[in-house]
């Protein structure tokens, strides 16, 4: 038995999440599946990290342990064969007994990508959010600059275990432009649930002039217990790659 | 009645191509229903041109006469309410009783996406299509440059009326860079059937050496009447625009 690391990218428009559900198709369902095509006897691959609902992947990060005669190349194409086209195996390699692509991990990067218009575009909206009336650039520009650095998020997402730390360490955040759109790209060490998309949506509301700029400094202290309301739509998101120290990869 | 002008934008992945047909989803079908949602009791609505199944628009002319009494930033709400997501009204205007937006057209403007990977990618496959081995940008420029003038075109399509002219002048062809990807974009006064995805096909082949390159002054002469096979599939293509005379718009 060898252990495999995998990245794999998908469409989340077709998936209810990453995490494997009894009556939902999955992302991690049709990767089982797939796995046991070619002779996996697991019970659960291991993963980076859930995505959500909607939210799409070129980078999320699985490992499993198996038995294969053939080439890594071969690996790929066999687990792509039995895929569905919304899912595909960018990169295999083997790694260490013990590698797990949770733990291992030292970053995650997500973008978020939204345009402004006041009339819909249905060519852009499978991966971008529409936004109206327009936002300042200027004032997404000063807010991300704001978020780098040690902050309680507390305001912007619960933790994976009820009680955990809501603090977590932004490495970069920056407002991209790429044409019509704008790409939001966070690195952090670790991130609360939903709080990317809690970011965007609270970055867009001080832009759009519906609140206050100040309210961002209010709510990055540890006294604000309770997430803001207001989420970005996961359509917006993908999680672009997880980061892993050398040597470790 | 006034006669209104109507640019579409469409998701073609979703539709039949544009044409109503009887027991299919298509563009014109869902148009024509929103329409009748807010008074129109015409037989069929006016287009620039068919689109197949899967091809995209971002701007498909449409016209229509139509009793409106509110403004044109109303009928454009008014339409769009009763419209699926994947298909929208960018603009509206007023236009003279005789406008039709096929016979005013004086030319066509389409692009092809298209992308080289050896593996899938599901978040950009659904506008453009991937294509492997590897092919010479260089190549695709010589041979889109050969494409502008006046050619007989019977090798890459058939005509709109069996026994019509295969003689169309391209005023543009051009490979632009999009990041990974390709973008063929192409202007001319008409198409033949399938001639840009024809086009596209052909000029892949011969950037992958497949096939010669001489054979393309081979295929524009007058002689050869019969389609090339091989067609680049519909979902890298978009109608970008149809363009009209100044004071016939």
């Amino acid at each position: 038995m060898v252990r495999y690391k995998v990245i794999l990218a998908y469409d989340g428009t077709v998936f209810q999440g990453f995490q494997r559900q009894a009556k939902a198709r999955t992302v991690q369902t049709v990767v089982e599946a797939a796995l046991r095509n070619i002779g996996w006897e697991g019970k659960a691959v291991l993963a980076a990290g859930r995505t959500d609902t909607g939210v799409h992947a070129l980078g999320q990060v699985i490992a499993f342990d198996l038995n294969w005669a053939h080439s890594i190349q071969e690996l790929q194409r066999a687990i792509n064969a039995h895929l569905p086209s919304e899912v595909v195996v960018r990169f295999v390699r083997q790694v260490s007994a013990d590698f797990h692509p949770r733990y291992a991990a030292q970053a995650r990067r997500y973008q978020y990508r939204l345009f402004c218009d006041e009339v819909r575009q249905p060519l852009r909206e499978r991966y971008a959010w529409r936004v109206w009336p327009e936002v300042s650039t200027a004032l997404l520009r000063q807010l991300s600059n704001r978020l780098i650095g040690t902050h309680d998020f507390a305001a912007f997402g619960t933790p994976p275990r009820a009680g955990g730390s809501t603090v977590r360490n932004i490495t970069s955040a920056i407002w991209l432009d790429d044409g019509p759109e704008l790409i939001f790209e966070i690195i952090g060490n670790a991130f609360l649930y939903r709080m990317v998309r809690r970011l965007v949506f609270f970055q867009v509301e001080v832009a759009q002039g519906k609140v206050d700029q100040g309210e961002l400094d209010r709510l990055l202290v540890d006294w604000v217990k309770v997430p803001v309301r207001g989420t970005a739509p996961a359509h917006g998101l993908t999680l672009i790659e997880v980061i892993y120290s050398t040597g470790n990869t």
